[in-house]
């Protein structure tokens, strides 16, 4: 069974990123779900007030803004402001500001779309072009860099950018201005055209879906020509080898990600969305076996992705420290795409596990609590305090330790900004006669289902605090209705009640398929005990550690809630003891031995060479949720905890 | 006491790297050791025959001779071949060329310095600059990019091998170049000229070993003025940050060798040359520091240094990934240079320890045994088994897993070199009564005391296969020598056998203080059963492993010698059984475990999730030095083990 859904202009349903026009299960729209208090909520408004103008302000302060000015005034030069990129962060910007648009309703944010999209209409070339790094005066060629340029990529931006407006507000000036780019795009590198690709993946993704949003399918089959271009050595080869870009293996046949994971993630986005379009099942599956293989061998616990600095990249099978851990936030954002996508088009909430996952522990994990300020790497373990941050300055780096109110690749901010936007679109899908929630919030859900019928729910709860979710049905249709609920991988001993009528439900879907009755409540009891958590043994970066999760969340300790004296490099957590969870705190027994060096030795030899003598602190040691480390301040970090042997 | 030296121009002792004019212990020179036979023999000679000749066709195969012919000729470009380090390697291969011509006496080796000296000294320009890649038609202007132009850097290696050339040749053309272009970096960067340095530290041991051959002490005072000059943030700052090139820090003030590891050691082995020179106790003192703190937290087993690939560099302190252990052959070559200096400025055999254990697993481990192919990096954990290397081909990556016969980057093979031609000359010091065998290898010594009396011994051993080094008399002087034999900190349950009186002797110098009978023989026996070695419980990346060791030998398994069908993911060994060594081979009772996956699943739960069911294997493992690995082709390698737990 495939729901289809075909909608090209404004979206009736409210707008929604991504809409397939086949797949299994069907987004629901902003029209159709609200927010109405709790975790994402809170995130969801400081995103809306705080965190669209910071991008605002930055880009204009920096001149990325007036880089469109300049290409518009004919007074382009070799000194243009900021990374061949920079213009994607505008666009990303545009996205967030329409969507928050949508979801408001708040004049400001139209009228900033408005504001933005005359300053960039004024750049675009009379063939559609429109990039402010090439092809203008004392600048490169058009496409004379395709490897490291990312004039494509900027123009996928444009187009996702112009898909939340049309979705939310209709066809404007900015759709027409993507749409006349996309032609570009089309009319340069079809099927006749340059053989090209982008280095950097993402004009894909954006040509697919605003192909469907428009209903013009060559923007799709051009995405597709530039999936199936990639993996002969179409790039040039580079220090970092073609496995950087992906362009060492076709899609179709390539078993893992690799090389830089955002690039990576973006383009599995697309090969998800081209599959579905074209019913192309090879693709699909490749799709979903590089999930499977990466999730099983090359992600965090955190949901992470990336492991190597150097290339912002996957690395190896099992290649998965946490110190090193790169886990870029915009990698999180990106396989929250590719995620998503694959659940539409199999109706597999495997894949929402993961997005659950990453959406707290790595998504979550990025902004400060002030929206102001963010991480770009989300490393596991931090051994020595960042510095504090000076939010009136752009940080060079993208190294963990403490958020930065901009980066000199300031890809996550604005990443962040246009995820959190939508945030409520991913809580629920609809199936032909049913309705699954995926993630648990404070919501009201009117969604009308694939039959034509609808149904309203409101949803109550304190997740990611408390495991009690009650859906309360408001209004249902005359007939049974299949209502799924995801029960997370994580949740042992999860049960759903129904009018008194407690069972045990394991991870999966939970599925109630009945009449409902307006009124009526369906409790789902998820376990919060917190628990630890052991990796697998070829993982070697973790060996002799366990985690600690509750819920969704992983925690981690600071350094700064050790006791005086005590250090974190020599913390050992008794596992006999299982985490306790009280008065809103998770605290495990742990103990710090620590020897006593008088002068630094060779760190190899017997245990009597390394054992020495020292003194050990044993303690309930406080944890915190992982995504609002550092949140006090510069601290040591550890989200893996070594284990005591027993004595 | 301090044993002094003084020698301009060609030295009497037959050359040697590092000559300073005072310190505790004297080097002794080409003319007073001679390998006979052995490890290093072997190596030297592959060096003398292969790798000399490979660097020179593979830099003129390249153009990056020609690129002097260039300069000369007045036909530069912006299409210049190489980076604009590539001067140095052609100044790396002179300075080898000379030492093996010291070595040998061949005329070949001499021929080989007289015809690149030549090409070298035609792109001298008048006022003494010289350097292919700034300064020139069509090139950016001289010193226009300290931070990562590389010009003094190239000019320090030019004056390392004009050193070599003064020292076992004396002066001649290439001596007459080097000091017209030291002359032109005084006059340039002296007290009242640019306040600069180069951001590769090179320039200033080069200029204080030509002062210390040529007697100038202008030039040792010109490397004081950079080493100063540094840490101040005279460098602009760049994404990695100022430790990148240790311009964050004054050298004084450091506690930590940090950022990219070989400009982080030429600067601390420039460093001790300043500090003996001008009896600069603070400064000596820093690096003392500073070397102790590296080697107690940031070096890896096999004293390999550098834990990140994304600079080149150290990382922080218990950073010490065996996977990711970056460990460049540069490095390690650097290592020796700062450690030998220390000794001969302290006597303290600590230093030489560190020596032995970077020649063996860190210097040793670059060159193919056939001197055609070099390790860049040298990791100590290989999961996926290197390509197989094209040896007509440059690689553009620094990974390791396979040798290559060039690098895009390639400072590797010259370095190992230059290394190789000395390598007698780091075996034993002179002191003023006194005589320290530091290293042990097939030799003959004629050596010099401070006091002027002359001692000469045979060394026969066939270490270190075999643990037994026997030292014969073959001349003596009257009245009490002396002799200091170094016993390696590894060396638990050494003997010394003087005429039958076999004693125990701890790791140190073991010391023989009396009149020397010629024709007497003293043995020293060192324990050669193989042991396994654990690391500090603060390198997290090494948790529950141990790595096995032979005396100087580290020891590994490569995935070749792993029954088919096993995995070395699944390997854990049985540290209840002692290592064994049997025929020539070290074993280790080890099993694989191999869990069946049906299908990839997620990597972290209980130990129930992990466990599965799987089939166990028991053997008795093959482990071969590290520094033969990947000689049988590419492979997968573990250095640290993971220890079975006692079930």
């Amino acid at each position: 069974m495939t729901v289809q859904e075909s909608t090209t202009g404004a979206d009736p349903k409210g707008g929604r990123p991504v809409l397939p026009s086949r797949g299994r299960q069907r987004p629901l729209g902003m029209g159709e779900t609200t927010l109405t208090g709790g975790f994402w909520a809170t995130l969801q408004q400081t995103n809306a007030t705080a965190t669209l103008e910071h991008c605002e302000q930055w880009m204009e302060r920096l001149g990325w803004l007036a880089n469109f000015d300049r290409v518009a005034d004919g007074t382009t030069g070799p000194d243009r402001a900021g990374w061949s990129f920079a213009d994607s962060e505008v666009y990303k910007l545009i996205e967030a500001l329409a969507w928050e648009h949508g979801r408001s309703g708040d004049q400001v944010y139209d009228d900033a779309v408005r504001r933005l999209t005359a300053r960039i209409a004024r750049a675009q070339d009379a063939d559609g072009y429109l990039n402010t790094c090439f092809g203008h005066a004392g600048r490169q060629p058009r496409y004379s860099d395709l490897e490291f340029g990312h004039e494509l990529y900027c123009t996928g931006h444009l187009l996702q950018a112009a898909v939340a407006r049309l979705r939310t507000t209709g066809p404007d000036e900015l759709v027409a201005v993507a749409r006349r780019a996309a032609d570009h795009v089309c009319d340069t590198f079809g099927p006749d055209g340059l053989q090209g690709i982008c280095g950097h993946p993402e004009i894909e993704v954006g040509l697919a879906e605003l192909g469907r949003a428009l209903g013009e399918s060559r923007y799709v089959e051009q995405a597709r020509l530039f999936l199936d271009r990639r993996g002969h050595g179409t790039l040039k080869d580079i220090p970092l080898g073609r496995a950087y870009f992906q362009d060492d293996v076709p899609i179709r046949e390539a078993d893992a990600w690799r090389g830089h994971a955002v690039r990576a993630l973006y383009l599995s986005a697309a090969a998800v969305d081209v599959a579905v379009e074209q019913d192309d099942q090879e693709l699909l599956a490749a799709i979903e076996r590089q999930w499977a293989n990466a999730v099983a061998r090359r992600t965090h616990l955190t949901g992470g992705m990336g492991s190597r600095h150097q290339d912002e990249g996957f690395g190896e099978d099992w290649e998965l420290p946490p110190d090193r851990a790169y886990c870029e936030t915009c990698a999180g954002v990106a396989s929250v795409m590719v995620s998503w996508r694959l659940y539409l088009a199999t109706g597999d909430v495997r894949y929402a596990d993961l997005v659950e996952r990453t959406f707290f522990n790595t998504i979550a994990t990025s902004p400060r609590s002030d929206g102001r300020a963010f991480f770009y790497a989300n490393p596991l373990h931090q051994r020595v305090p960042g510095e504090t941050s000076d939010d009136d300055a752009v940080s060079p780096r993208a190294e963990g330790g403490s958020r930065a109110a901009w980066f000199d690749v300031s890809c996550c901010p604005t990443n962040v900004a246009r995820t959190l936007a939508t945030w409520h679109t991913y809580l629920a899908t609809a199936g032909r006669h049913e309705l699954t929630l995926l993630q648990y919030a404070g919501a009201r859900i009117e969604a009308e289902l694939g039959d034509g019928r609808s149904v309203s729910l409101e949803v109550e709860t304190d997740y990611p605090q408390d495991g009690l979710v009650t859906v309360r049905v408001l209004r249902a249709p005359e007939g049974p209705v299949t209502l799924r609920l995801r029960v997370p991988a994580w949740a042992r001993g999860a049960e759903l009640d129904e009018g008194g009528r407690r069972r045990p439900v394991p991870p999966g879907p939970a599925v109630v398929d009945r009449e409902l009755e307006p009124g009526e409540e369906i409790r789902l009891h998820l376990p919060m005990a917190p628990r630890f958590t052991w990796p697998d043994h070829r993982i070697d970066a973790l060996r002799g550690c366990v985690a600690v999760e509750r819920g969704p969340l992983v925690y981690c300790a600071e350094s700064v809630d050790l006791p005086v004296g005590t250090e974190l490099d020599d913390l050992t957590v008794d596992t006999r003891a299982a985490p306790r969870y009280h008065e809103g705190r998770v605290t495990v027994r742990a103990s710090t031995n620590h020897r006593n060096d008088p002068e630094p030795a060779w760190p190899y030899g017997t245990p009597a060479d390394l054992g020495g003598t020292g003194s050990t602190a044993s303690m309930d040691l406080a944890l915190v949720p992982y995504h609002r480390w550092a949140e006090r301040g510069p601290t040591g970090m550890r989200v893996w905890l070594p284990v005591a042997r027993p004595s």
